[in-house]
């Protein structure tokens, strides 16, 4: 007799986005002749850059003839896109070898498997609110959970407690949700905790291209000490327009050492065992990230995502809502104005303005009484829903 | 204190591969004007065919433009590849509904994933001689495992022995590395056992392609109650040469229920939670493998490496060496001749002919006195190469 993991009759159910959408879609039947702009949206709207486009024609190319044809290549990604992530990482002042950095298919399922390599019986610290996937991977695998609270009094960048001896913590900087970034001493602090009590940090790095005051750290290995204690997961998605074309990288450092074992290892032997590599077609694709032409076509992307978090702050700064993140991140967390609460409020926005985002009580407890807009649409659409969103819930 | 997984430290460190390329640069270092010719390689090497490149290059296009630009699509596969699949199944007598297929970046990461939703406690069952990932995959998990001894009495296909309960039974028909295909009654009398017990049987159809024998079954749908008891993974891998492309699917029936939980949204959870789907690029080029032209092109492919089969089998029959698969697999085990061991056999063939295979001891104890060739060098390496084999070892 098979018998099912009951771990999964432990997830709970997340209605928010299929909630988001039928409360819209209903509005929308009942009012056909509205204008609903959607800025709830998590995903990029901007097609590839050029360069990435020539180079995945070019993957594609090889593939069709004998001499130039590609089988199965390196679980752990090929050498050439890993020596860009090399250079890319020298950037910002942290030297890395190319065999501790692995190619994937995406910040997600990585952030999903590094648990394989780790006891079930480690304590999982996990910040609220939280991308769910954190918590569902661990609930999925038996593992305790404890929350980290973020909130309005500490920014939403919630700093170790050592009364709790977390085993393995989730940082996400720039967040999602929240858009909230860790500073180099508030990452420090995190370090220190971790090294202290040998834990393991699990850093989601995935929005790092947002970053651009220098001060602020894009990589926890800007900061002494983490290579004993981080695993760092980032992905092409949001730098360079990849949600749809799938491919990540994850970082584990040759002295990350917990039961006498190099963890490195254990990674390498878990990709070789249960994956198969990244398409040589994706990994040509976005190793042209790196080339000059890609830095700059990537950049002017995410320069036109940034003028739209700049119009939402400017609109929530005029009407003095409580806000973080949109300053290093796609992503802008705000206060409900009027004490609503999340859903309250997203029904008002959509009634009064027409417009959709995401009720910050679907990222957790502490999400209450929030809400999360965010930069992808286009600035036509951007402008006239803050348009719209300045008038309804101006004083 | 953060624990890593300590199951990863009874995993059987494999030199298999390793020790074959040591040998065969050894020798080639000593003897450098030597032709040495491999068909140890289980790497497809054809290019992928036109009317794929033509979907590949088409699908890089749409990611050029915003109007076309594909984001965050279904974890589970795309409609339109979802339902070329659902009409390939009904060739072969199958009916699925489209959300019982879910698109994977490869069998290998799939046939590895799939564990996640079964118990730790559940007796797994696996042959020997066997693709190692089975039992890797389990030992990580820590799971219990029970070996089916296939040999040459039984013609390298065992069957089910009902003194065990097996809990999650592998099957591989066309096998890797054996190529033994069951037949329709054998496959009956698995799924007879299978849902006597309530067990659930994971079928490795990777080399369904290869059969070319209509009374064969190409996959285990094709055998009545098998959806209440049975998984099955396929490739594009081997169908379509997309070993460096990745793109695999599974199988999931929503009449297989355990512990009363539909398996399927087990697997769907588990696909959303811990995937983000496979590249749209990568999508568009595994449909057109379905199209009237593509299916035409991969069958000049898959001749092509039956061909080489053919070479290496009509040798052994000369020779009347004892083998099987071949006919209905890209791969041939026969018995070293002169009752040599698998190792001895692997340097006698080198030094004597100037091939490599791979030894087949390296696959499970019953492997032992076995060796594997493959279909997938070219018709001239592989026409030479058997020249040679016969010359070195016939009597």
């Amino acid at each position: 007799m098979a018998h099912i993991n009951s771990n999964y009759l432990n997830i709970k159910e997340s209605y928010l986005f299929s909630e988001v959408a039928k409360r819209a879609n209903a509005y929308k039947a009942e009012h056909p002749e509205a204008d609903v702009i959607r800025l709830g949206i998590g995903d990029v709207t901007r097609p590839l850059c050029p360069t990435v486009i020539d180079a995945l024609h070019e993957g594609v190319d090889a593939m069709a003839a004998t001499e130039t044809f590609k089988g199965y290549g390196p679980e752990q990604g090929y050498d050439f896109i890993k020596e860009s992530l090399k250079a890319y990482y020298a950037e910002k002042g942290v030297d890395l070898d190319k065999d501790e950095i692995f190619i994937s298919d995406g910040a997600k399922s990585d952030l999903g498997n590094i648990l394989d390599i780790f006891s079930k019986d480690n304590l999982v610290l996990v910040p609220d609110p939280v991308y769910p996937v954190y918590v569902d991977t661990n609930t999925m695998d038996g593992r305790e959970i404890a929350y980290l609270e973020a909130n309005e009094a500490n920014g939403f960048l919630p700093m170790p407690n050592y009364d709790i001896k977390a085993d393995l913590i989730y940082l996400c900087s720039p967040n999602n949700p929240t858009g909230a970034v860790y500073n180099r001493e508030q990452l420090a602090e995190w370090v220190k905790y971790a090294n202290d009590n040998n834990s393991v940090i699990f850093f989601d790095a995935a929005y790092e291209c947002f970053v651009s005051d220098p001060s602020l750290p894009r990589s926890i290995y800007e900061i002494e000490g983490a290579k004993t204690c981080a695993i760092e997961f980032c992905s092409f998605s949001k730098t360079a327009g990849f949600t749809g074309t799938r491919c990540g990288y994850t970082v584990v450092p040759f002295d990350l050492i917990r039961d006498d074992c190099v963890v490195n290892k254990f990674w390498l032997r878990r990709q070789t065992t249960k994956f198969n590599g990244v398409s040589y077609i994706t990994q040509k694709g976005a190793a042209a990230v790196f080339t000059e032409e890609g830095k700059k076509q990537i950049a002017e992307n995410i320069d036109y995502y940034k003028q739209n978090a700049k119009t939402i702050t400017e609109t929530l700064d005029r009407l003095g809502i409580w806000y973080c993140g949109g300053k290093h991140s796609p992503y802008i967390w705000f206060k409900c104005p009027d004490n609503m609460g999340s859903w309250e409020f997203f029904d008002a926005l959509l009634e009064k303005a027409n417009v959709v985002g995401t009720p910050g009580e679907g990222f957790g407890e502490n999400g209450k009484g929030y809400f999360r807009l965010t930069s992808f649409s286009t600035h036509e659409n951007t402008i006239e829903a803050m348009k719209r969103f300045e008038k309804a819930f101006s004083k």
